[in-house]
Order: C-alpha cells, then sequence, then structure tokens
C-alpha cells in the first residue's frame, strides 16, 4: 500500500481525523466477537460530519481501499472486525443528537450511545424503546445496522419499528435521505427498511430519524424459579399464548450462578432455570397480566414465584439477566449464539442445545429473550485447550443447524457478521442469498463495503 | 401478438386459468384508479397455486409480456391499472389461509380480503390490526404491495409492521420463502421489508405470514365538533404531543355533509370539521386519555364534544369516517390524494388545500387519518367539463408539492402506481430515484413486473 494516498486524505480531513499510530490502530481489530482471524487497518478514520464520510468514501472508491464502518464496536458476531489493509471507518464522533417534541423523533448521528439516544429522549419526557442488554455500551449506528433487539422487544418490537428515516452515504460517496418525521410513507421502494440491518454491506448511515413513544407506564415484574430449563420453556408458551408481555426472559443454572458469583444478589443457585417477565398494562388489566403469569409459572410447575410492583426490585432482576453475559464471560471465552425459533420449538430448541452441549462436552449457557423464541446459547470454552476450542466451534455450528431445523434463524437480533456466514447460506437457500448479492453488486459494485460479512 | 404462446399456456394451465373474452378482460381494465387510459390486457390469468403463478412468469419471461399483478383492483393511484398487450394476474382465486394459533400467526394466500383475515383471525380470540377504511373489499396482497395503513395505525402500526414472511415469484419465476414464524430474525438483508410496498415491482407474493395479536380492548370514543378545520388541526396536535390514541379521525363539512346525505344518522351538517378519537387503555389509564382528549378538543374550541363506552355509538362514527369515500364519490368523479406531513405541519397542510381548492375553483374534501398526518384531500370534478378536469388536474399535483414542500410524502398508505409517479422525483430526489431503479433493474431486469409504476 503506497502512503500517497493517504496523504491526500489526511490534507482533506487533517491529521486529527485520520489515525495510523499502530497501537492506537491495534484497539480498532476487534468487536467483541474477538475474532482471532481479525486483520489490521490501514488507517483508522473518524470523521465528524456527513460530508467527512463522504470524503472518505470517494477516496476509498477511488483507491479500490475497502470500508468497514464501526460504530462502539461491540459486535457480537464479527461486523466491525478490521479486515487487512482496509480504512476503518469509526463513527464514534459522530455525535449530534436532537429530540424533536413537536413530531416526537429524535435525530442521531450514529455513534451516539443507545443509553445515550434513551436518556436524551427520556430528558423530554420521552422514550425510545428498543433496548439491547448492551445498551450502555452499543452505539444506534450499529443498531441500526443490525436491526438490534433486547428486552422489551417481545412487546414493543425492534430497532427497524423505529426507523422513520435515514441519511445514506452510498459506495459512490453520494449521500441520499430517505424517509423522514412522516408517520406513514408508502412513496418508493421501503429502502429506510432495506438499509436497517444490511450490516454496513449497501451503505454508511450517517443520520437516523427514530420515533420516540409517550413514556412507558411502570410495570410489574414476576420471577418465576424452575427445576429445569424444560419447565421454564413451557411456561414462557403458557404465557405468550395468552398476551404481549412488556418482558420474558430466560436464564438458565450456569448464567444463574455466574450472575449470582458477580453480583452476590440472593438468587437462588439451586434453579435449573429463572424466567422474569414484566407486565405494563395500567390499572385492572396489568393486575389480570400479572395474574396470568404467575398461574401460568405455578401451573408450569414452578417452585417459587415471586411478584413484585417496584421498579426498584424489578431492575434489579432485569440487570441481573443484562449481567449474564459479562457473568458467563468470567468462566471462559464465549462463542455466543443468537438463534431464534418460531414460539413452539422453543422448548425443543433448549432441550437440543442441551444435548449439544452434552454431546460435544463443552458447557453451554443458555439465556433467551424467551417472549419472542430468540435465544443467546453461550459457548464457554477455554481458547488455549484446542481440543475444548474445536468442540466448541463444532457445538456453534450445531446450534445454528438446530435452529435452521426448527424453522428458525441463526440470528434474531446481533446480525451475520463474519462470524455466522458459514451458515447463512443453510438458512436463507441458494435463492435467496443470490439475490441477496445482486442487491449488494446492485448498491456496491466494487465490494468495498464492509466485505466479509454476510456474502 | 401470435396466439400460439398464449395457447402453450393455455396447454399447461388450463382454459379455466387463462381467460381471453374481451367482455371479461374489459372488466379487468381499470381499478378504482378509475385511470382514462388504462390499457387492455392479452390475457387474464387466474392462477390458483405458486406454481402456477411460477409458470405465467416463465411464460411471460420467455415472451417478453409484461405482467400485472392484481388483488382485488381497489388501488386508488393505478397501481393496477391495465396495459395493452400485458397479462393480468389476479390472485383471487388464491384464497388459501391457515390461522396457527400457537405462534400467533395468519399464513395467507394474497387473495383474501383484509376483512377475511381478520374474521378469521377473530374466530380463534386474535386479531390483525391493519384495517385499510376499504378492508371489506381491499385484499391482503394489495395491502403489502401498497404497504397499507388504516384507521388503527396511528397506535398500532402499518401492514409492514406484521409481515414476518412472505413467499415470492421472482421475475424469472423462481420462487423464494423469505422470514418465517420466528418473531425475530436478523439473518441477511431485510429481504422481506423490502417486498412490502414494492407495488409489484420486485416480484409477486404468492403468500404472506402475518403477526396476529391478542385481541384489543374495548375502546372509548370521543367525537368533537369544530367550527373550522383549523381549529380542528389544532386539537390533533395537542392529543398527539401527549399520548398515542388508538385511532384520531378527521373529516371536514364537504365529507361530514356527504355522509349524512347518504347514513342519515344525524351528523351536524353546519360543523366545520369532526374528529373521532379512541382510545383502547384499559381501567384508569383509558379514562385518562379519554379526558385528555375531551380537554384538548374544548381547548382548541370544540363547539361540542361527545364521549360514549358503547361500542355500538363508537363503531358508528367510525364506518361514517370509512363512508367519506363512497359518499364524496356520489358528488362527482374524485382525484383521491394520499399526502402525509410530519405532525406539526398539519394545520399548514389542511389550509393549504383550502387555497389550492379556492385558487383552482374545484372541490376538495379532506378526510384524514390525522393522528399521524396522513390525509385524504379528495378532489371532485366532473369528468365531462373539461376546463373543471382540468382544474382538478392541477389542483391534485398543487396538493403533492405542498406535501413535498412541507417535509412530507406524496403517498402515506395508497402507493404511488400510475398516478403519482411523476411527482416521486420530487420527493425522492435524482439520487434515491437512481438507486430505486438499480434495485428494480437487479432484480427485474427485463422490467416486465408492472411496468409503468413508480418509474
Amino acid at each position: 500500500m503506497s502512503s500517497a494516498p493517504l496523504d491526500e486524505l489526511i490534507a482533506s480531513l487533517g491529521d486529527q481525523m485520520v489515525v495510523t499510530d499502530p497501537d492506537i490502530l491495534a484497539g480498532y481489530r476487534h468487536d467483541r466477537a474477538n475474532d482471532p482471524d481479525a486483520g489490521t487497518p490501514m488507517a483508522l478514520i473518524r470523521p465528524v460530519t456527513t460530508a467527512d464520510v463522504q470524503v472518505v468514501v470517494r477516496w476509498c472508491a477511488a483507491h479500490g481501499i475497502p470500508v468497514i464502518t464501526r460504530g462502539a464496536g461491540t459486535s457480537l458476531s464479527g461486523g466491525a472486525t478490521a479486515v487487512d489493509g482496509a480504512v476503518m471507518l469509526s463513527t464514534e464522533k459522530m455525535r449530534n443528537l436532537t429530540i424533536d417534541t413537536a413530531t416526537r423523533t429524535a435525530v442521531s448521528q450514529p455513534g451516539l450511545l443507545n443509553a445515550e439516544v434513551k436518556a436524551a429522549a427520556a430528558a423530554h419526557g420521552l422514550w425510545y424503546p428498543p433496548d439491547p442488554s448492551s445498551f450502555e455500551i452499543c452505539s444506534i449506528g450499529g443498531n441500526v445496522a443490525t436491526n438490534a433487539g433486547g428486552l422489551c422487544c417481545v412487546k414493543y418490537g425492534v430497532t427497524t419499528d423505529y426507523v422513520l428515516g435515514l441519511e445514506v452515504v452510498l459506495a459512490d460517496g453520494r449521500a441520499i435521505r430517505i424517509g423522514g418525521k412522516q408517520l406513514k410513507d408508502s412513496a418508493g421502494l421501503s429502502l429506510t427498511k432495506l438499509f436497517v440491518g444490511s450490516e454496513g454491506l449497501l451503505g454508511i448511515v450517517t443520520e437516523v430519524t427514530l420515533r420516540l413513544l409517550p413514556p412507558q407506564a411502570s410495570a410489574c415484574t414476576v420471577v418465576g424459579t424452575f427445576a429445569s430449563v424444560h419447565h421454564a420453556s413451557e411456561a414462557v408458551l403458557a404465557i405468550t399464548a395468552k398476551i404481549r408481555p412488556a418482558m420474558l426472559e430466560f436464564m438458565d443454572s450456569v448464567s444463574i450462578n455466574a450472575v449470582e458469583d458477580m453480583l452476590k444478589m440472593g438468587l437462588d443457585r439451586e434453579a435449573g432455570a429463572l424466567l422474569v417477565a414484566q407486565s405494563d398494562a395500567p390499572g385492572p388489566a396489568g393486575i389480570a397480566e400479572v395474574e396470568l403469569i404467575e398461574k401460568a409459572f405455578s401451573g408450569c410447575g414452578a417452585t417459587e414465584v415471586f411478584a413484585t410492583s417496584d421498579p426498584a426490585e424489578g431492575e434489579a432482576f432485569t440487570a441481573a439477566r443484562r449481567a449474564a453475559i459479562p457473568a458467563v464471560e468470567r468462566l471462559g471465552s464465549l462463542l455466543l449464539e443468537d438463534v431464534g425459533v418460531p414460539l413452539p420449538a422453543l422448548p425443543e430448541l433448549i432441550d437440543g442445545v442441551e444435548a449439544i452441549a452434552a454431546q460435544n462436552k463443552v458447557m453451554i449457557s443458555v439465556i433467551a429473550h424467551a417472549g419472542d423464541g430468540n435465544t443467546h446459547p453461550l459457548i464457554v470454552f477455554d481458547p488455549a485447550d484446542a481440543d475444548e476450542s474445536a468442540r466448541a466451534q463444532t457445538a456453534f455450528g450445531q446450534v445454528m443447524d438446530l435452529a435452521i431445523g426448527l424453522g428458525g434463524t441463526i440470528t434474531g437480533e446481533h446480525g451475520v457478521g463474519r462470524l455466522k456466514k458459514g451458515w447463512l447460506p443453510d438458512q436463507l437457500g441458494p435463492d435467496v442469498m443470490e439475490l441477496t448479492a445482486r442487491i449488494k453488486a446492485a448498491l456496491d459494485p466494487e465490494g468495498l463495503l464492509n466485505p466479509g460479512v454476510l456474502l
């Protein structure tokens, strides 16, 4: 790689924005998937404005240099892993955010954290619902790129349901605006929806217009303790067959114990599984929902059922669930799954994961956004143990095969990234893969945007 | 057109499925946009299965014959208008529907009416929310093609929010399945969302998997009578700034009187505008919402405010609003608008439409899904009066220019079709139009699917 063209870019953007210091670059090679095969970027660029992004993309297009767009680097499937010789475009300095109370929208650059958008909305008495467990450390741009979900999505939907408009820099450097603050829009193809979840393959999102809601009503929390994961998954179906809870989260015994080790909050270490459900329906409707949840828990063999309308108590259990990934991560390296199935297949999925763990002699902890059938089997392994690492990799693939076999998906909310692309054709089939490639080629003919992801 | 290839198609499909009788064909030339320039199809084909559709599309591809896909023919923007020499593919015989209570989904062929899907879901204690005013006569396939909205969308979202999966026959005759019964899915590009609202340009939807909800709670209805449209539009903003009502509909004096002429239900003929709002929040939350709506009506100068928790009374007002288009249609031919704006611009849009009517000396009746800023100015004219017809056409364009100028859209829920495509570039701009054309070319390189729509 000649450095001459990079000088050209530094001349355009200034040397503050273009980083080539190898020590700093090293910190941008990996995302949270910790791919050992991560490459080394030729430069890190931290644009501030859409115009900066256009300069970068035009320069990359002129010189045939790939661009990896990175938000907060929390991808669990390698969506923001560096590629040798590519430009790493970090959106971390793109932090403008305005809340428009008249239209109840947030207009955000991609570098804001999800929690910052939530907080800014809340300061105006409004609510941005999507709440990935990583909401305090993940960026809104990354949420858009992966169509991120979270805990309240079972009732309130995922990121795409809140994206009203986008500004996108295309592969040739043009910036387009699609959608806007209007709540309904059938004019033209659904391009806004196409860019959401496109994992940086079709363009670089430089601004997002998000729909905000009136604040969520205060929720009641019901916690159920079960002797086995199977009983807990049956309880999930008993609830989702009747109501749409505001939250319905699942933890198995490994994650319960790992969280208890970390947080020491008094969780039952003997439990086989824990369900944390919430209802935010107001008044008598909420009371009826809580009763239905309690009854479903008891009816499916819960050993203990605990309900509280105290928000602090409820938040403690939600925080415990959110802490599960970092807590289990203390037990070893993780291969983090994100498989989802149609709800009736949830017990079979959870039982199947248990069998895969036994068969491969690896520890798999299952946590789940159970109410929408989206599970996170966490495969724990010691990377220094080559044999265990290989067995973990085998289990990783078998879990995806299982989900596909049950009519489900290899990823409910994290995206395919680089880690799961080998399984994508098994889920989508050759015709849908070919269609995907055609759209990619139409929008990024040179293949410079986030190469190695999805395709 | 040689008839030899058509014989080939009749040999494959049988002569029941392929219609060439000119009297029958005449009935399939127009949709509800009544385009005087509608063409005459070479044949009408009424497939039953996906395989039938594949045969038709492959035959059309082989002979370079365009295909217009038609649901129930209720398009108000010419999305299903015939083109000379094209095949008209009607989905009216594709009527399989299954309700899966375990996953709370409906799997429907495109030919079912929206009302039939709603009724089948209701028979299982479930609810399919999207409710175009035409729900009793429009097809679910057409709803998917236009991303149709309706009255409850202000709280419950539009068609795309309920489409979990699709089967689509592509331009080359291959059938693909995308999405499914899983509630969350981030695997691959958001192709399901891309096909929703694509107006028959990218493929032919042969099956749709729809998310169903638990039944809607019973709603309270609040009706406000206003001296002017401006006061009513201010009341809309006072409500939407605070809550998300389950319905917030608007009628002006022309539509009030037209409906009263037709239904004789005792509407106030002196009213300048009527708002019909609903809250379906249960218990005290619902009471608080109703009070807020009443207060907003009174605070914005309502001359009368009437609230009822009687479902039949509420439905009478909803039915009155739904009857507005057929009622106003009795006054003359209609050019039916569907413009939407960000909510704060609603009063300016409604005032501007009044000015356009005065300036062009045409009658324009405004009805609206006011709660999401989506209005239907109905331009009334006598097609036998060439001068008035020309003035109506001028007004039609000016209303779209006005909406675009206010940062809005030329269509909130009806689609662009053939009638509005002249204005689409003004809304989207050349870069988005070019992007649209690239996606169209990638999926339908020969341009045989619904030519003349959008592009």
